[in-house]
């Protein structure tokens, strides 16, 4: 169960700030698939435009990394925070942009050595070598 | 300060299992510098061996990732988990494999926006869409 | 699925410290619900007698800061923590103490912000400016 | 160390996106400082301006939710994730816009409270109350 | 539901990687149950041969700490982590193991306390004593 | 730094309800160090006493769990919320009750483990087993 409402689609075409977006969702993924994330971000139509404003951008196809990299990264990230719809979601979007099973079996192995290592350098408190100084 | 001794390359010259394991880490890495995590590991032989197998076997240069996708992948775990030492051997890292400066703040961006979208979505507990179903 | 049992009122009634919380939790609420948290925190009645006087303590009417702040403050921590449960049931608290739509809405933005802040400052490893000194 | 260069004015002066930026901070913030946040972001102009205009939209000051109100916020997400770097310029903020220190100690009670009751639900896997439905 | 398939015991007799940790995790837990986890985990081979190998190593019973202690210490990594499966499949081995009702009430209570006073030190920011050092 | 002033034991004797507690810290610890947690704490003298009155009852010699065991848990949890001080003074209290280098080399591969596997699990989104229900 969520903490917000959801939006039909009947709603989110009566208000146009929420419908533009939609809108532009639909055209950008060329899909008519609007995913629950966005229906719960439609309650705060600022908030809806800011951040997918800001996610087209960032997950724009023409960048330094190609955009498998970007939902790699993404799915990684949701890991270490426990997020399991985004996990769900970009591991779905990794996959529509072409992840192979082994692809996503090496992500799986450098998740589980990077939090692996993590812990074990928090546990020792490893100082920083100075050779890693930027 | 550390929880645990780092070791000097004579104390790790005096234990065999330590010392092999140091060795291959500069034969495989092409390079004499051993960085401050196998020396605090080096106090657990067995952690230290098993630790160095396992992260050559998931970093080596040919599977499905690039070597310089994992690096960011790594990066992007250990923001999350806020491990200070491993962003830094690991940006350090991801550099010496090619990583530009653009790249490098594509990752920042990404690593930003998916922990945004990791909280908006928690604070509304948005279900998983079906349609993301394996 | 839980790891412990949850106490229904009968059981709880022939244990006369768990029974003594349970009313004071009813009392104080001006109430008869009990939620689930207490239920499994009853089986160690000392952790129950402990968390519910902290919990009354610290989330008292006449502290220097509102009852709906420190019920926004609760919200955020459990989002940043990813507990289903606690964001769940202070949002349920939020809304009883006056939360409107628009307040939540801004909270879930400040959420989102922190979050993907905090993220970036721990990628770049920005050090403290000396002028944020106490 | 930082893994990023951190701009001083003399070159943000010279890249007129990144002037932007800065000007528009210290008219807004109304001071010359210009924090390390924003010297490290400065490396990458469209996050720089990116960043800065959610911030300074969500953190405006005529909102459903009052400035400190959401400097505590802020806090506590910090806290939770253990950002160093935001703990410190959000106390800062948090006492540049009147927190009192007995405001800064409910605030504490409030954060340490939530994180360990976040646990204690964590540890039990207690379901969410039907109650609690929006 | 999952992001990988999760193998039957007909699909991991058929790939003699599969089946031979199969068989040495019956064999090592005397027990017919194969958990989720190594059926998710059979997607990757290497991985689930390597995976087991550590856990084997590390959860035996002959080390200097006791294999109950082991598993609290498991189970308080996974609260913190926020693990939901693995809160679950530990907290059913300790059980196994001898945890008793009372053990489990104070590992309850050491990990809330563990996380309150984390939370109460970050806020704080409080620096390490150097009577602490190693 | 600090976001709170550290007492002095000139400061602490001034505040009857500040001094009580250090007293019963240096009466329970039989020592006369202070660590700076309680130096910090001190400002909110109500946080004080109920933090020092909880880890007493709960970290007290005499319970299910031996003090080890659960100095142990508190580096575990600790380190999954990386506090570095926590992991600091819980590391020295471990040692201080015996803990050997043996055990703590195996502290650490525990957490690094379960790190790991809490990792591969939440990235496969690994369901429940039936069999583990309490």
């Amino acid at each position: 169960m969520t903490t917000v409402k959801l939006w039909t689609d009947a709603e989110a075409d009566a208000v146009p700030r929420v419908k533009a977006v939609f809108d532009d969702i639909r055209a950008t993924r060329r899909s008519d698939f609007i995913n629950n994330f966005w229906r719960g971000l439609a309650n705060q139509p600022t908030a809806l435009e800011r951040t997918w404003a800001s996610l087209k951008e960032i997950m724009a196809a023409d960048g330094a990394l190609d955009p498998l990299t970007k939902e790699l990264i993404y799915i990684a990230v949701s890991v270490a925070n426990g997020c399991s719809y985004c996990i769900h979601s970009h591991t779905a979007a990794a996959r529509g942009k072409g992840m192979t099973e082994a692809q996503h079996g090496e992500l799986l192995a450098v998740i589980g050595m990077a939090c692996e290592t993590n812990a074990l350098v928090t546990t020792m408190q490893i100082p920083v070598d100075p050779e890693f100084q930027a």
